[in-house]
């Protein structure tokens, strides 16, 4: 399959190069062209792998991952092109996080709100997948790092795109239980986790944990 | 032990008979003394069940429970005195929920303040530690009622005070894993589990559920 990455952090290093270890197309997309990072990414993950624009890699993906930083997201889609979108599958793995000098990391929207729904807002007819934003990068592709059962959650307007992407998060990264919350309001819910986990990070001294529903 | 169970709705009274039950004496405090649930409770509870005003509960724990809606906790605990409750231990069950007319429920506050928080600031000679908020008060009590292993978390400002409370978690209640969060600026992080419980609650049908962290 095609694939877009918007972002070049570690984020969508990491989930790019397992989608090119998956034998999958992966561009690799950044606010210009020839991105260093994303040119060096390019550049050591062999003939599958390319980089452009977010506009060149929305137009070449089927799927898209967003693995831009929450707060310049809106603006990174913007360019990719309401557009270019048209029609396909958005999975947002980004959290809406600030980290002001001096205090505890914040959202920058919650509660009433969500990055999720801000992005379903401003690009109607791309469907918007919220899921794996709740867990480290590492685990988002690999979740057999965290031994034992445990969930990840997904969100989501379009009932057919979710199974799919359910589908994809079974067979291609190795998820036994993904929890469907339903539209994308529910978007707030996962991203609010995202102070706790923190938190817990911060206790733990790993990013190697997860959340498990027990009952 | 003598113990002030503040509210006289199903927390309160499920925790409150929970508390006899284990032997100690507890009085159930509403607004005004004779209050008609508070009396029913005291009724059926038997010789060391009793009832009286917030302010006569709070003088007559040892330890107090905050059962009230976190709606209208600040101002109950006003109406308790911050005299009355100086010096002593107040475990904050409450949570910051609004149910809005036609819309999703929300949280009165969050991100960069909780309820535990506003409370504590409201009385800062109280030893306020947030915990069991994120769970149904019939595994609160008995965590049993969810199988296998699962967390509950603790925050709070005073070390010797959160010590004293997981040791009764444990030992009274039954509960195995109690996270450590740390000081009340963590009830925000579990708080804002609230919509997120909710959600499942409704997906699953039963409010017998509870998170674990997997690590």
């Amino acid at each position: 399959m095609r694939i877009a990455i918007l972002g070049t952090g570690m984020v969508g290093n990491t989930v790019g190069t397992k989608l090119i270890q998956l034998g999958h197309e992966v561009m690799m997309g950044a606010r210009a062209a020839n991105n260093p990072k994303a040119s060096e990414w390019a550049a050591t993950n062999g003939d599958r792998a390319s980089q452009g624009s977010f506009k060149d890699a929305a137009n070449f993906g089927e799927i898209l991952f967003n693995c831009t930083a929450g707060s310049v997201s809106i603006e990174a889609l913007k360019l990719a092109g309401a557009e270019t979108m048209k029609g396909k599958i958005l999975i947002d793995l980004a959290n809406p996080l600030d980290f002001p000098q001096g205090s505890p990391p914040i959202l920058t929207v919650s509660n009433t709100d969500s990055l999720g729904e801000q992005i379903q807002r401003a690009f109607p007819e791309v469907k918007v997948i919220k899921t794996l934003n709740t867990v480290n990068c590492e685990v988002m592709i690999n979740p057999s790092l965290v031994p034992n059962d445990h969930d990840i959650f997904i969100s989501g307007n379009d009932q057919e795109a979710k199974t799919k992407i359910t589908e994809i998060l079974k067979d291609w990264f190795g998820w036994k239980s993904v929890i469907d919350l339903g539209d994308i309001t529910s978007a707030r819910w996962t991203e609010q986790l995202l102070p706790i986990w923190l938190g817990l990070m911060n206790l733990y001294g790993t990013p190697r944990f997860n959340f498990k529903i027990v009952k």
